[in-house]
């Protein structure tokens, strides 16, 4: 297809498109003339990956390089490329250095391993951990990460179900893709509808009786 | 006490407080002398929940100023004020203006509300969800909202253990203050622990078997 209608298949404008491909996030397409290039569906699912990594993810674009360069990878197992991919969608917010973090991290990760799980050390996700134990410490006192144990056993339930809706796989790419999507959407969704669901049993909790 | 009790009681440093009374997030202290000024127990709450808006929920000054004085309007009815101080934290992102977003924001509103939820219709979270619906149909194809029905699920169930946790109060700035400081920890907490959750899922079902 030409340049015009791999636009408005992707939803991503022409300009973009250029964007992505001098910054080498997506391949050139195959050359029919000095200013003219055809796509393929390759091209159209990659930018469709991309896109909703930015819209949903709201990720920047080194970041979806990273996952996209993680996945062009093909000399590694299907699990090391899935955890490098997953951890450059980060989380991405302010952290402080790692060092800093550093005893911290190191209980949470024995504390989710002694659940069971098997984790990188290296995930950006026990950082995070590690600065929600931290504030937690600073606001409620001494305590260990067993005070998030309610959520630990939820996020496990999650991600039981997660993976259940992940074919295993003949297309390697097409897994990398199922994965970093979901992981994206699926956690944006989860935020919003936890907010919501707070807000709903906050009102049926704290609301004045009607008629009071 | 004086402020470098203060500042050694809450974590923050001196000049940190001093920027928050610039200000307007701190009340100033009983003037001892002209150089001097006595701080209480109220300030140093009010400063320990600064931090963790601040530290754990990565948030600017300006929405911490919202949180606060929502806390501040004592003249409505506490599910009000919190609904108000709640939606100050966020979810804080890029998200595209609300008119673009409006007629999928109705569409999972009317959903939630199907399911029993109340929320308000001014609730940031419906922002995102309509996002994340947005952005899986770019993906997947056209869906409808019940494609998050299993994380609602999850919320629902969330949602009502984060409320057993907050007393039905006689303090409402106590409650403000579990109830915002829960909202930015236990969310962290649940962003990191799903990404570590599916990550330990990912390779239970990916992996090459040992030996292979």
């Amino acid at each position: 297809m030409k340049l015009g209608e791999l636009a408005e298949r992707s939803g991503c404008s022409t300009a973009t498109i250029k964007y992505y491909l001098r910054e080498g996030l997506l391949e050139p397409g195959a050359r029919r003339s000095a200013t003219d290039a055809d796509y393929d569906e390759g091209h159209l699912r990659r930018l469709r990956m991309i896109r909703v990594l930015r819209d949903v993810g709201d990720l920047p674009i080194a970041a979806i390089g990273a996952v996209l360069a993680a996945m062009d990878d093909h000399d590694r197992e299907l699990h090391d490329v899935l955890a490098t991919a997953v951890h450059a969608l980060g989380p991405r917010r302010n952290l402080p250095p790692r060092e800093e973090l550093e005893p911290i991290r190191s209980e949470v990760l024995a504390w989710v391993e002694a659940h069971g799980w098997e984790v990188s050390p290296d995930a950006p996700a026990l950082d995070l951990l590690a600065v929600a134990l931290r504030g937690a410490r600073q606001f409620w006192g001494d305590t260990g990460p067993e005070i998030f144990e309610r959520y630990l056993l939820i996020a496990d339930t999650i991600g039981e179900g997660d993976l259940r809706h992940i074919d295993p796989i003949e297309d390697m790419a097409d897994t990398i893709r199922q994965m970093t999507v979901g992981t994206v959407v699926w956690e944006q969704a989860l935020i919003a509808l936890r907010r919501l669901a707070d807000e709903h049993h906050s009102r049926k909790r704290f609301r004045a009786p009607r008629g009071a």
